[in-house]
């Protein structure tokens, strides 16, 4: 039985990670042969967590089978697109995730357990409790992280009734103040001044497949909007340089403010009047303003979904 | 919020059955809204269980949206073309089931239950005891018909570790001896001298969709293939107006012998290289004897996926 690989989407972010990294080490306390590895490296959010509980980023990995592995386990993704290169060459024997279910076919039966929590690490917590299984403290303190980062700190409309009290426990086990720990994880990953327009526009991106379309939907957090619409061209070029380049029909960026909980949609490609049709606004030069929205799950992927079919 | 309904795949069998009507009665008693309804009257196996424990079957409901429902809870299936004609209309809210995922999407997140074990039944009875729930003895009956039914008295390879157990505390709730009562269950399914041959085929029929076919994979019950062989005439004439019929690809009936746990495959269609190739054997006269297999998922519709892929 060869090794069991776990891991999170592309582009991982802390959810990713953190879910990851404690879904595998509760497996190896199983009696598994499990390994957390990564489809990319950190982003700053997740470096600051993994640097704050002495957690080590897994090792990034292009291919399953190429690591002599047959069998994967998902966290926090099930869309294929979004997750392995070869996934379709290996065996999907788990998936712990919070997403809708799209683009995910396997040969077999399987484990498969999606809430629809705020985050895959809820889920991750919850199987711990119930196979009476120690959650270590670094272990709390990245599941803490993914929760946070996926909630931007219990503030989405993804946070589950079930979460806060999720989220209590883990931060008694990792010795941390919840809100500063908090604040702390999600400013670390709104320092956008460092990177390219290209970087920024990848830090947190997906892409769905929309009635055919390949609509790629990315992410930024900030503390300012303006401050990043200053580098609107830049970020323009980016996003069509990557339509290009990938075969995207739409680049849709959410720029979101963390502290107000509000986004502003930047967005470029062959079906804007969908997107305008999405969310009943109308793009004035390619941007516009999203109050309350912040999860790109519950409050944009849905009414493009639905948009996009009509 | 409008009902919840609660429901198996088409052509329902015991595990449909048992596990939705179980799983409507334990979302009522923890306040939801919900209602056990059925794509199929039960066959002879399952009415003998509603009748053995004093169960009423569901009403058969051909459309959702006609019900009045916008949400619906699956159990023991999630492919679409197995479940209700206006499943891509509602909202899936939930899916409890032991089969393999494929042709299955949704627009949200959702509260999906997949393990690898013998029967939906097994993982309704787990929810049962996560959520503090006794199950009433009627319940538990048909809980047991359900794992009794899919694991051929847990003799099939799908027969999950924790099932024995399951099906031992089940045996208890239900008041009935597992062995007694299970193998009076499975012979009220092998009755075919009293059905058409166009019912024969449709006992327990699903349809798979592989590499761009829609292939019908049939199972029956029986004491002695032979006695069902001696009717190929006319079974391989309803299998023939059945593709015709519906568009299918391939027809392919296991007759399966509950006593020694064999199976005769008998297939017609364009794909028959394909069906030799899934399991090494020739047809001879459009059928051929398959040692030791008795579960289609596990035994059969893997190797045909395989070998359509090839």
């Amino acid at each position: 039985m060869s090794k069991i690989l776990v891991f999170g989407h592309q582009n991982p972010d802390s959810d990713a990670l953190g879910s990851s990294i404690a879904y595998a080490y509760l497996k190896r306390e199983l009696g598994v042969d499990a390994e957390a590895v990564a489809l990319g490296t950190p982003n700053e959010e997740t470096t600051f967590a993994l640097n704050y509980f002495g957690v080590e980023a897994p090792r990034v990995v292009e291919s399953a089978k190429a690591e002599g592995a047959d069998q994967v386990i998902l966290t926090d993704h099930n869309e294929f697109q979004q997750s392995i290169s070869d996934i379709r060459d290996v065996e999907v024997v788990e998936v712990i995730d919070h997403h809708r279910v799209s683009n995910f076919e396997t040969a077999n039966p399987l484990y498969m357990r999606l809430e629809p929590v705020g985050s895959a690490s809820s889920i991750v917590y919850r199987l711990y409790k119930e196979n009476g299984v120690a959650i270590p403290k670094e272990m709390a303190g990245l599941l803490l992280s993914g929760l946070i980062s996926d909630t931007l700190l219990l503030k989405s409309p993804t946070t589950h009734a079930t979460d806060p009290a999720v989220a209590a426990d883990l931060a008694e086990i990792a010795g941390v103040n919840l809100e500063e720990y908090g604040l702390a994880l999600l400013k670390a990953g709104t320092n956008l001044a460092t990177k390219s327009a290209e970087e920024l526009i990848d830090i947190d991106a997906k892409s769905f497949e929309l009635n055919g379309n390949q609509v790629r939907v990315a992410q930024v957090n900030t503390v300012d909007i303006n401050e990043v619409l200053e580098r609107q061209a830049e970020i323009e070029a980016a996003m069509t340089a990557a339509i290009q380049a990938n075969g995207y029909s739409d680049f849709v960026l959410m720029i979101t403010d963390i502290l107000n909980s509000n986004s502003e949609i930047l967005a470029l490609g062959a079906n804007m009047d969908k997107v305008e049709a999405a969310f009943n606004f109308k793009l004035e030069n390619n941007h516009a303003f999203l109050a309350g929205a912040v999860s790109r799950k519950k409050q944009v992927v849905p009414q493009l979904t639905e948009s996009f079919n009509a």
